[in-house]
């Protein structure tokens, strides 16, 4: 009996583990792909505007995978796990590793995600994890900010010029395929739902839909209907583009192990 | 006397090895560069061709490398020297290290280094170190087809439609001011030129130049007048895009240090 709550505590532990590793992988490899556009943006105040959000998610990330590390309770940190992980065991949704492209693709991109993550720190906020409910309900903050910026621009550029609108339809038709895996249920999810820790996936989707099309409509873009969706960045089958972005992102720690400054 | 003896060997076989870095730093460097394209040139049978270059460029590293290596004295093998160095440890021309563009400036990048590989690798195959002498002559058999396939696709895009030859243009003159420094003599040149051991850089230039132009000129595309001509490889000092190279080369090492197969 005592085993069988052993065993039951430590596959929750591990479930929640795989969660917390997905926020802060998400936030983590969203944040260095923003962090990509520091200095090239085509203006200054997006230039500004696109760092400062990629420092809210590497912030984010800190508060993430260091209850991640707590969780896995081996004495890895923050750092050792954005740093010393290679691509199998990162977590994060394959939208995320999805190359800038044009401005308004990256743009487009950060809608995708805004919108997918608003409504899951919502979610988040009503955790029976109190660890969990704090850093959600900071951070939804900075988030509800992200999507207001990201929604705001994606219907400018889609409503805007002949150019700027067929590049927007561009980006979502290109985009649309890596949005799917918001929504899909992977093993652990179902025991972290029961345990009131996290809302499952799939019951964010209607509510997501709902934003996206709304926005979508606004932006006389049109909202893609269903298709093929790529899956596996949630189990660690990435697409090639993750393998340089964590080339370039752990390059330091990977060179000079244990350097701080 | 014994003493003022052995500081001068030290200073020649820091020199030795300076200028062996600089050999295999090229051969790398540029092999990398031409390994992006495995799997996206334009034609098949360039994809092929382009990857035996860079398949070349990767052999003829070992063998300079291993070379510096044994000369340094140190332990150090040529996967070493390869993987484990940092950004400002790199002796290659920065020529090696410019981005590939479009496949055209690709093959000028080629041409306007084969150019001057093959007239180094000429010189050096009467160095007075036989282990040289040896590496030189192997590899400019290598390089000579090298130099003729780059020249003829030189010509053919030069003299070809209006925007392949535009493109052409366009790469000459981006690439130009990085073709200067392969003359340049550094600090320890005047010393193994005085052994015997390699020629001096600048005594390579009117060679290229001649050869150079009268390929350009079969291209129609004129030779650009001299100008402004960066400098810093040999030194260590490097353009931002070397640290991008080494991160992605280096992964595996520093990720898997000692890792085999």
């Amino acid at each position: 009996m005592a085993q069988t709550i052993a065993i039951e505590a430590a596959v929750e532990r591990s479930a929640l583990f795989e969660f917390l590793l997905g926020m802060g992988d998400n936030t983590l490899v969203l944040g260095h792909r923003l962090s990509e556009w520091c200095g090239h943006s085509p203006a200054l105040e997006e230039d500004i505007a696109l760092a400062n959000t990629a420092l809210d998610l590497i912030g984010q990330t800190q508060l993430w995978l260091g209850l991640a590390g707590e969780v896995e309770g081996k004495g890895r940190n923050a750092d050792d796990l954005a740093f010393l992980r290679d691509v199998r065991e990162f977590r994060n949704l394959l939208l995320a590793e999805r190359p800038n492209g044009d401005y308004g693709r990256t743009l487009m991109r950060q809608f995708l995600f805004d919108a997918w993550h608003y409504l899951a720190l919502k979610g988040l906020r009503a955790s029976s994890d109190p660890r969990i409910a704090a850093i959600a309900e900071k951070t939804s903050k900075e988030v509800a900010y992200h999507l207001e910026r990201s929604r705001d621009l994606v219907i400018r550029l889609g409503d805007g010029t002949a150019e700027s609108h067929a590049r927007m339809k561009k980006a979502l038709d290109e985009l649309w395929s890596y949005t799917g895996e918001m929504f899909v249920n992977e093993a652990h999810d179902a025991a972290l739902a029961a345990a009131g820790l996290a809302p499952e996936p799939e019951s964010l989707e209607a509510e997501w839909n709902t934003l996206v099309a709304e926005t979508l409509c606004a932006a006389t873009l049109g909202k893609p209907q269903g298709g093929y969706m790529h899956r596996g960045g949630k189990r660690g089958l990435h697409t090639e583009h993750l393998g340089y972005v964590l080339a370039e992102m752990q390059f330091l720690q990977r060179a000079y192990p244990g350097a701080s400054w």
